[in-house]
């Protein structure tokens, strides 16, 4: 219990918002300014640690005129909305591996809008990974590595996975949860791991969820217990598929007076409620389906953007087939 | 680990399907027999264990042409819809402590088509609850007791009451979260409580959460992971406000090869997707923000059913009022 205690709370938890990133996700990154702005300032008002842009994809791999800006996070495109970024808020950028031309799109830090690089990573790419936390950190970022899928990852090779990052200068390791599927006692045993793993190295651990199955804050509270101090969430709960863990819910839960959940509410009533009218996240049934196969959600948001968006005893059958 | 472990399962375990019980909270109990005799059909080819139907209200006091017929449960009614019954799937009808005329229109059990009682009540209630579990249990029942709003009931209030359970004929004693706003270590904590109050008594511990915080299948869970062997579900999370723990999620989640998630689905596709358009339930902001405070979610739901659903900001307002 000594952990979470009930009526105080852990300093050294710190909590970034990914609603403009992982949010992307669902409409190409085609989120305006307005909105963006608005994310912002609720982070900032909210007591927020960090706020993730977007990515820094690379511009030959992918066209600009055929994604949103917040794909690419052009320092000109960021500075309109932040200025010079002076607060507490850090700002940060994912930056997959094998889709960024991190050598000559991610700056030295001096010259960047940007506190922290965060390097995703599937279990295959990891030597690119290396690399990669490795440029970030030696151009003067904080820098976070973040596993993907971690629940189709073999035991063995997650282990050495881990091994190599706490080899790395990466200051934060991140259990994610890409498919929405683990349970708590999971969550329990995967950060665990990842604490033992890291441990006398100085590195953090994060936790990332989806809401598949309607655990993505209770495994973030999960992970708390057991000593997760990096917790990643979202404005009313927006991200791809079945979206991440709701902001609104972290901030209630955690005791440090200095998260409001207020200009997050503020924030959703103004601006999330109506983009919901547009795009669609949250706990669909296709999702709790996908999750119980322990699959990527992406037939299920293919499902979703059809007419048969509600055909769920189809969709379950094929699922068992393939 | 012993008691969730995760390639196996636990027989004792019983699943109790509440959607048309909690749901007719929604709207007055009018569901018309064609949705009942639906989830009837989806309960049995799931392998659930019991389907409660409704509440045993007193006629006395509430008008039955101003109520939906399952706020009665009328025998007439219910065999209208099951017949005899005739099968594995048992019927369970709710009596609310100081709401029901028991002795007069609770049957003799070989009279009855129902097979359980369950008595709700408050704290203050027990007594009246007492002499309910009784008469039930004298007229040939299966009965449970679930003590409502258990998150403002005092510690040693709760130590009385089930120690005064524990000498009832009572077979079931369920945690009841009505506020919706228990986290897991609180769930833990709870479950281990009511579970060691009855030790040697052969009772057991039944679990019912709301889904406020997004935590009520995950509470679940971890009622099932400290020893609780009856768990309340409703197909889709249908319920008051913001709804119950999914049945779909938790037949996903138990691993008893009886259960079966398809039915549920087809259910779901069928009825309660078009049953989404008349009526709304699930975890809307309102209800985050009553179960911040503690409170019963009556407010959030007058909020939602009001033009001002969505003005998050001034509702949290008031409630930092009062």
């Amino acid at each position: 219990m000594s952990n979470a205690p009930w009526v105080t709370y852990r300093p050294a938890i710190k909590v970034l918002d990914c609603s403009i990133r992982d949010g992307g996700l669902i409409n190409g990154h085609f989120f305006d300014d307005n909105l963006v702005e608005a994310v912002y300032r609720a982070c900032i008002a909210a007591g927020v640690d960090y706020m993730e842009m977007g990515y820094k994809s690379d511009k030959k791999i992918f066209a600009p005129d055929k994604h949103g800006k917040w794909k690419f996070c052009d320092e000109d495109d960021v500075r309109r909305i932040v200025g010079d970024n002076k607060g507490d808020l850090k700002l940060s950028v994912m930056a997959d591996a094998e889709r960024t031309d991190y050598r000559n799109d991610i700056l030295p830090r001096d010259k960047s809008v940007f506190d922290m690089v965060r390097v995703a990573t599937y279990i295959h790419q990891i030597p690119t990974a290396v690399d990669m936390i490795k440029d970030a950190h030696d151009k003067g970022y904080e820098v976070s590595v973040n596993l993907m899928a971690a629940s189709v990852v073999q035991d063995r090779e997650l282990d050495e996975a881990l091994d190599v990052f706490a080899r790395t200068p990466a200051d934060v390791v991140v259990l994610v949860d890409s498919y929405g599927v683990f349970y708590s006692e999971q969550i329990r045993d995967y950060t665990e791991r990842y604490i033992k793993a890291l441990e006398g190295t100085g590195k953090q651990v994060g936790i990332h969820t989806h809401n598949n199955l309607q655990l993505a804050f209770a495994n973030t509270i999960e992970a708390v217990i057991v000593g997760a101090n990096r917790l990643d969430a979202t404005i009313n709960g927006i991200g791809r598929g079945a979206g991440n863990c709701p902001m609104e819910l972290l901030l209630s839960f955690l005791r440090n007076p200095k998260f409001k959940m207020r200009p997050i509410l503020q924030c959703i009533q103004d601006h999330f409620v109506p983009l919901r009218q547009k795009i669609e996240w949250g706990c669909q049934i296709p999702y709790i389906i996908t999750a119980h196969f322990n699959k990527h959600p992406r037939s299920a948001i293919e499902l979703r953007g059809s007419p048969d968006k509600d055909n769920y005893v189809a969709f379950y059958d094929r699922c068992v087939e393939e």
